[in-house]
């Protein structure tokens, strides 16, 4: 096992209809800016319902945060925040809003241009605004994590950043939220989750025993679950145990001692920024590449994947490895999401670009063995054709 | 799933000889109280790193904190820190120091009576020290969580208290301390973590998929690795998997948005403060007793730890229950750890004094579902002969 610190002092409230909840998690003279994506959060009730938990509160909105939020959109929640003197953020979404939320808690401290959080990938935020969310698609963990994903439309450019400072103080995880997310965002939601635990498990092993059986026990339950919830958005234990699920993918926990890969997301990030594909249609594109393209660096947890997370145990090892990372692309294909470029219209005249801008943002070194230069990036893309 | 809420806000510092990290993790002035048991820190080298990890600070020992600490020898601890104006506790050991070290922070700040905290459970705790962990020992999960044990030598009670004040504000995890554990420690710290995960995941079923899978990880690694710590005690990997097992046993996670049960737990307690059994010898003799006297309510849960962790799929359910109860007693008398009283020269004659404990400390609706009255427990003591 690696050395590792883990830390994160998130409160998670688990269960429906919690709102009044908000009243003691949030302090009683709090100037109160909400924030939320387009006008779901509205006509599904949710944003009534947090209203009304946060009671005589002054209480701002805004409004219109995008999928993969933009810098330029967030700072003029920054404005807004800056002009009334407003003191505490509540996210109302999903990952995109909660990111874009963690920009706008840190950037309102900036001292020179906040884009420099996304270049410094963090390292310089100093102090962030206290900030709680209301879950509204399980997907991305942003909401017990300390991460964000912010774009930038004018330079194409989606970076990350990751601070303490940003932590949410608190979660509100209501499952029924979920229950009338169109089935693209439900499928999506599970590719991101299924490929956050991928990320953290399938690379070298290091002898963590219990952070792989974590890991191979969300893998199981996304594969159990995922094309139920499809059918059944309106069953609650199911999206309970999605919710849970995808909060756990990405809270630190399984990342925690044990090498850490993340090419996937690197190249993925690109592909949104550039040609606008949804997160996890990237992800479900380049990861099944990603694992063929790097069998020999992964072979010994392709193996261990295969037979404990797929049930394969016959066959020689190089059928059992392709057979598993079949399986993850078929598991991909059955929620409905294309795992091919091709599949988005997307041909071999996109991948140059894709690697002048990985190269522009430094993405020269990926993996969790620094060896995926931008000749392993072009052959993984070629792949995803 | 259970409606829930989780919050741990105890850091983790996870590694070989990281105790100059105690330089960051307490404030630079702290007048510091290290708490710890016998002469073993010591003699092993364990208190020299940490004096030196402290650096300048003001530092003063109380040493002597017995296995099932007492109310007794806390309470000079607490006339120490608050003649000499300590502002900062530092537990260096097993579960019995932090324990401990959680109701000397509490105690402190006590206006009436401390044993009031034990009495109300830490109901009336509004305050504490700060305080870390150096651990020691893997076994109680104590490390990460904000419940402690403290028993009273003059009444024979052995009483728990929680409180969100007393999460440790970080804990230093050094797999090596544990190299130089006689047998019977580690053993007993196997089975504590091991009926740990039981306490929380042999109930009955709600629907919370990967609670269940956490916990069936947590079991495999702990049968995985138990006979391999004892035979190999200076294996680091051994060691690391066996302390992060022991601390995620009883962080919160695994029982988070499920029933749970710690009837055994308290029967155990009983049998320490009467007998003077160590802690984890009284769950292996009640834990198997529990399990086979309560099997209808927990029979669901039981067929699924006879599969998922005992690998049996053949023959009836009722031989399948038994079996995965008798594995779960062998484990344990693999460890060397006795199963029965009556290898501890304890017969019936013990009974009802531990009926009597039980009833006088309001011990009479135990079990998720509060069904282990005194007659029940009477049975399962019977049963443990």
């Amino acid at each position: 096992m690696l050395n590792f610190e883990f830390y994160n002092p998130t409160r998670i409230v688990f269960g429906q209809g919690r709102y009044n909840d908000l009243d003691r998690l949030i302090p009683p003279h709090a100037r109160v800016l909400v924030l939320f994506g387009g006008e779901s959060a509205r006509k599904n009730g949710t944003l009534d319902m947090v209203y009304q938990g946060l009671g005589k509160r002054h209480v701002e909105s805004f409004g219109g945060i995008e999928p993969n939020p933009t810098y330029e959109t967030l700072m003029k929640a920054v404005e807004q925040v800056r002009a009334n003197r407003l003191d505490y953020l509540l996210a109302v979404g999903g990952g995109s809003v909660i990111d874009g939320t963690k920009f706008v808690a840190a950037a309102v401290f900036a001292s020179g241009d906040p884009w420099e959080i996304l270049l410094s990938h963090g390292a310089n935020v100093k102090q962030a605004l206290p900030f709680g969310t209301v879950l509204t698609l399980p997907a991305t963990g942003s909401e017990m994590n300390s991460g964000s994903v912010i774009t930038r439309s004018d330079i194409k450019a989606k970076l990350f950043f990751t601070n303490a400072c940003v932590f949410p103080q608190f979660s509100l995880l209501d499952p029924t939220r979920s229950y009338s997310l169109p089935p693209r965002q439900l499928a999506n939601g599970i590719v991101d989750a299924y490929t956050h635990v991928m990320e953290q498990y399938l690379t070298y092993p290091v002898n963590a025993l219990v952070q792989d059986r974590f890991a191979e026990g969300l893998l199981s339950t996304l594969i159990e679950i995922g094309p139920r919830v499809l059918a059944n958005p309106q069953d609650y234990d199911l999206q309970a145990n999605f919710m849970w699920t995808a909060t756990l993918a990405l809270n630190g926990l399984i990342g925690a001692g044990v090498p850490q890969d993340w090419a996937t997301h690197m190249i993925g990030h690109e592909l949104t920024a550039l040609y606008g594909l949804d997160h996890a249609q990237t992800l479900a594109i380049v990861l099944p590449a990603m694992l063929n393209e790097r069998k020999a660096d992964k072979r010994v947890k392709l193996m261990q994947y295969a037979e404990r997370v797929w049930g394969l145990k016959e066959g020689s090892e190089e059928a059992r490895i392709d057979a598993a990372i079949t399986r993850t692309r078929e598991f991909f294909e059955s929620l409905g999401v294309q795992t091919r470029l091709s599949g988005y219209g997307i041909d071999a005249e996109a991948i140059p670009p894709v690697l002048k801008q990985l190269e522009s943002h430094g993405m020269v070194h990926l993996g969790e063995h620094r060896s995926v230069d931008l000749d392993v990036s072009r052959k993984v893309l070629e792949a995803c054709l």
